[in-house]
């Protein structure tokens, strides 16, 4: 039997390379819990096997540390190869065993699912190294004022720190999606069969038990036909990167503006413009992000307007579409981590920048409202008036002086008052309400960001813990296992 | 002040249509919060004022029976408009409460919220109608035959009712997604100002206990700033609608074929083809979950590359594009819930179907390493060679005897096994496996499903009623409150 | 006969909406024109008819001035409306001639074609109205320096003009784009029937011609089953919405900057922050083009992995879609007109911020190749150390000496010469070849680019009178033509 | 200098293996192409080092033999390696005059258009690939019926050729859209520098033209900033893709039914069921093309929210998913055309299908008009009644006799008559009008189609003949040429 030379060019060979390169374990693991499974079938021909099902297992546990050949005309896919090999070491009989109960259909399912709690679990400990970085910069600068834009225009101070704290709490929000992902994901398909299972009796929950799962999916059809967990995996990416294309564009912004500075490891020159300091790194960041977006499409439209049934589309078809989205996503992800962890929040030019501007106004008309009863339109009214008065004097609003306010009518202020109400620090310390920039505020709650930062760590580690324990059982010949 | 013709044409026109239409109530309840929030300030000029709050807290309450006038170019939105208004009922300073520590930053986010919320539960409730009709088609068709496909050709046989309950699981699945992202949702941005809070001691979880929320989100920037909450509610959608477009996939492949009949009120004829009969229910419910993940689109690309900060993008900007997702999704899935409820799957065409089709062929095999101790690899080519010497002979495979398997050099297997092993009830009542499509099985699995169905049930109505409660308190004057 | 609920409430309502608001017009005309190439057919039914056939043509063009009744139960949809409507004036056996050879398939696609057409040639006339801001800013600033930017970093000197004149080439092949689009989606469908024509033989090229259309589809299967043309105008509309999206981009950071300014009647300021002035005009053109690029997505899923036939997919259900488009993109565009139009670019600011960077550093090394020999990477390295030297001691780059680069080892060059390699107009009056931004070069090309601005209006004015007459003869009683 | 680890590992390494393996020829054809029009300067030093430039020009030419070196620390990427190796043949004073007036920005941009070219090519010569054997397959059944489904329900017989010639025509136009976009994507920006091209008086045009482009770039900015050719690339490619997905939603459908087979190269089987025989080809096909379009996305995301200046979004960045785009595209059309090419469209299997519907109700109610003078409305209805009472008489419409009629209260015809009216063949052939399905006119335009197809050749083939004549040119040493 021969392919179409287009179908081994198109199909077969790169399907073949991509399944060597990045399945491989996952196929053996897979089958190696399967068998493992068969040899306790109560049926009579298993039982009398039992030595050469103990040989298949061995067999497959070796193939670990075999090399893979390079394509084979012969067979069409990684699995048919890994089943040659099998029979060329244990015989056709015992490989029989392997095929009991088993269709592509589930073992790639299966296969596909391990791949995919294996990207989950990277890009959710990217996350918390980016987590920890945005923290560290956080409680390094409770105290340093940043003038935060509304609609591209100077609004109010705050501080990094409560810009950064904000920041967490949208990547925290983004793990726990992770976490809930993975615990749908999670569900092993193996012994769904092609789809409807199979008339030997397999232990299904003993066959997910093996590879770490929670349990199997508990309807042989949902098994090989459902790709909900492909979307879901994409919903989480969208909103990672999108989130992330945020805080990227203000870094980018503060980069241009030398709030934000580069160590020169993370910038390039120009090879005509002498003066070049481009920090690329943050750049190159957005763009991997953009493309993470993008090509998560591929796993959408895969998902579109076909059959519910064991498909290529959201099979084979659709891996290299994640890896594109791990490489782009996790690239955007490190590279972020490196900036933020070695980039520097220049104090000196933030407060200068928050001095200089007029983003006090709002607290004046605060302060116009207890200090002398005036309503908050009115106060507003008059805080827009010594703005705008200050402005065409080309003075600072931080020097106007009670003599400005009484000229546009305004009450006698003391002077303390008006200089206290004009100032950033002060502006940012008054705001201590529930979630405020005030520096007492935000310091208490980094406190529980980093708990909350290690309660994440704590579920990650647990997970991998979990899945490297299954991995190592499976790689033991039972005979060695404790 | 007068804004120019295209900017009233583009923004503030169609912007106080939509708001007038889908957010006044909103904004009613969140100022009346907020005014409540205000009336316990512990300041002097608050606590002496308290008959002018309560008079603006009646004035508030009663703008929910006021007509709504048409566009006023003197105000540019529907908030001074508002404003306006109570105004004229109860003076500028008494309004004057109404805006201390109050941007429309943090009011519209909240509004933005709350709109969401409903939105969500009311996809989540047209879910749960449509997870009834299918677990009821469900429980009538637990022994109906069903050919499953797999790459579009004849895969095994199953039941409506096994795979129907795959369909279940995946809608239980979102619906899962759904509670998830109304936890996530349900925090309340009021009290975070414009960005940074208040130097006003609000009490911000006082406000996001009023109007229905778990609490007030704890970090002020975060608040205004964050547009996490939507991109997840895309992800969501994204999900229903690409998981329900695989199944309306095969419900119109099925009406193609007559296995699925759609009551006359559901189907459309032609005006030059006398004999149509088309499913045209099931074709625009395709075509409307097709635009809801398109239309999500737009809030997708509204969060991309932005800064982190308040902006019109993920405001005002998108609401109409979350308006569109709603009818587009809540379409279909009613579509969808119309169809399955009061369409019928064709029993003895489903049965028929399944006796031509070769599709017993694998419990052939799995039957051969049983009775005749072939290994599976064996079997799978003898059970092959088999279909291929009916069809050749322009027999069905269930009309095999004894006598063809021994042409082809099989074992000799009793006439009663081999019919057995062919036939499909059989084959589906062997499958009796964790999820597999044995009656009893699938029975058993769907008496779970209804309780599945009536937690979800449970979780919604708890959530509409807590929601209602809110709005009652908000809109009674507080002295007739008990 | 009568409808579901559920499909009278998410399909058969909303459409008749629809189709009263957006399509009667093109119904009746299309609907005309058919009905005159029935009035040809050779058939001796028709012929002895012609007085009845003629009466029903008269009672079409009347229905242009009949107002649309609501929704009625009795008739599924529009047409059927329109049929009864003129069964009433003429009877039914003379609208029975309607009918002859007509399809909804091939009437229905006809209509949306005659609505995209409309479509397309809105927006081309918004963007011939962008081009011309674009130009008449870029005429009255040939010699106002700009500093663009490459990676986010001050780059080099050019002019205002010589960036718009960039834009307008951007502008000017979009356009083209829309006149290709509009070539290829100008072919009539009518005759097409449901899809194989008619065996009465109608004169296509006749209807096609009424209706303003280019000629016939020339295959009848093509014309009721291909929707390349709307995926067409998506592409169209993403490249015009992407790219304006980098315009606005630049627009908006200069905004912040003060470097471009927008009247008072296209910002807005805070309810809260007296100081605000925000440009919410081009905040709000980014975001309906972000929402443009977005909704068009549904008009690409509309048409994925759907068989190749009339369906209601790209029919009727995506006519939302393209009404979305438009009022986005439409939007955009009109909001960045009048943002172009009337902003001033603060000439004063931009040549003060040109003096203040080291953007002229590529011409010092230009020249130090002129005039001292060196190869153009010594010359960068030398021009290199130079801006490094004069940040150091907190100087100017303009502000150098010869003695600056004697001290670098660099070689000696006249004070006028190192004066004019660093001025910024010189640097931009250098640079005259083919492209460049010298002021003549560009005043040459925005020459060009006037007569290419008014060949493309020529254009549009030909298909708009185009349009018009065909639409003024089909609503003219036959016997009133000329 | 070193960079940061995480900007190696997800930047500069896998940047530079990209462009050693996909870009390199063209750095080097663009580089020498830069030379010779260095080389042409009048500058003076220009002058006196012709032997040094002629020295360099041969080093680069000789460089397209040399064997890449793997990634080097030492310098950021391609560009500065080919220096390096340059400098080592030709010395850093030679080198000096390839850097003259240019920079990477314009250098990048050229080569992502060169082989941008390349990729549009190869996309087009896989279209008329598939159009030819999409043309053979129509030109072997004019006369072979094909059931045309409306609504996924049959409508009308027509043939195979006529539904082919349809696809056919979209291909066409989306050939059409390809070249229109060389022809804009194919200007040269070499000259353009950094943005504002260079004070030496390069001869751009000759650049441009030794690079086989038809013209350089006429606006320095537009030529290095704006990406408006990557979006229409984008929307050729989705228009084909989605154009493509419905064409092989038909196909996969026919062959479940068993109307096109595909050759057993084509097919695959299953591990599990031994009956299986897989359509993958066709089903790989659909997901390539989804992940086309999806994928495509990166593209779009890509020039979103960007400013307008030279960036690394959509240069070196969005080279992978161009790469991306080129395997999925150009993979679907190669399994396309292997199925079009190789599959059987099985004409008796298509004939019984055609007599066993009752499709041929439209021809009969044309006729009643024709024959008996009943208005379309009248003869729609009666041609109705006899479909419904040959259903419920478990009868083939085809089976109808002139007594059915009479019994219905039809008029008289001629058992002849009737015959003619019901049968599927007489339905196409008297479907004669412009585009209709009858074999005469079909094979007509089928004859217009392949002189289509040839004018298609002769454009792709005149355009790769003169780039590689440009390249045949650039490889030469000039005294070689003749």
């Amino acid at each position: 039997m021969s392919w179409h030379d287009s179908y081994c060019q198109h199909v077969l060979w790169p399907d073949y390379r991509f399944a060597s390169q990045h399945l491989a374990e996952h196929f053996l693991d897979a089958m190696t819990a399967h068998v493992r499974t068969v040899a306790r079938l109560p049926d009579r021909v298993v039982q009398t096997h039992q030595r050469e099902i103990e040989g298949l297992e061995h067999a497959l546990i070796a193939l670990h540390d075999t090399p893979l050949p390079s394509y084979n005309a012969d067979v069409p896919d990684l699995y048919f190869m890994f089943n040659r090999k099998l029979e060329a070491e244990v015989g056709e009989q015992a490989v029989g065993f392997l095929r009991l109960g088993l269709s592509r259909n589930d073992l790639d399912m299966t296969v596909y699912k391990m791949r995919a709690r294996r990207f989950l679990l990277q890009l959710a400990a990217s996350l918390l190294d980016l987590r920890s970085a945005v923290l560290q910069q956080a409680e390094a600068h409770v105290e340093t004022i940043l003038v935060a834009y509304t609609h591209h225009q100077p609004g109010q101070p705050t501080t990094v720190a409560h810009y950064l704290a904000a920041v967490d709490n949208t990547l925290s929000r983004e793990f726990e999606r992770m976490t809930e992902a993975y615990r749908r994901l999670n569900r092993c398909p193996l012994g769904a069969a092609a789809l409807a299972g199979s008339s030997h009796p397999l232990d299904r929950s003993y066959t997910a038990q093996q590879l770490g799962f929670d349990g199997p999916v508990d309807n042989t059809y949902d098994a090989v036909a459902s790709s909900d967990w492909q979307v879901e995996l994409v919903g989480v990416a969208q909103n990672g990167a999108l989130g992330l294309s945020r805080f990227v564009c203000d870094l980018i912004q503060w980069s241009s503006q030398g709030l934000f500075a580069l160590p020169d490891s993370l910038v390039q020159g120009s090879s005509i413009m002498p003066q070049k300091r481009n920090p690329v790194a943050l750049e190159h960041a957005r763009t991997k992000l953009s493309r993470a977006v993008g090509s998560a499409q591929s796993i959408l439209y895969s998902s579109h307007n076909i059959p519910y049934g064991d498909l290529n589309d959201f099979g084979p078809d659709i891996q290299g579409a994640f890896q594109a989205l791990s490489v782009q996503l996790g690239g955007g992800l490190a590279l972020l981590n490196a900036c933020v962890g070695e980039g520097t929040f220049v104090r000196d030019t933030l407060e200068a920048m928050a001095r200089a501007t007029d983003t006090t106004a709002t607290e004046l008309a605060d302060e116009l409202v207890r200090q002398a009863g005036l309503s908050f339109p009115q106060a507003h009214k008059l805080s827009a008036a010594l703005v705008e008065k200050m402005t065409n004097e080309g003075r600072r609003l931080q020097d106007a002086t009670p003599a400005d306010m009484l000229v546009l009518g305004g009450p006698q202020l003391s002077d303390a008052v008006l200089k206290e109400a004009l100032e950033p620090h002060a502006f940012v310390r008054r705001r201590r309400g529930l979630g405020g920039p005030a520096p007492e505020v935000v310091s208490e709650h980094l406190v529980a960001a980093r708990e909350r930062l290690e309660h994440s760590r704590g579920w990650l580690e647990h997970q991998q813990h979990h899945l490297t324990r299954a991995q190592t059982q499976l790689r033991t010949p039972r005979k060695d296992l404790v």
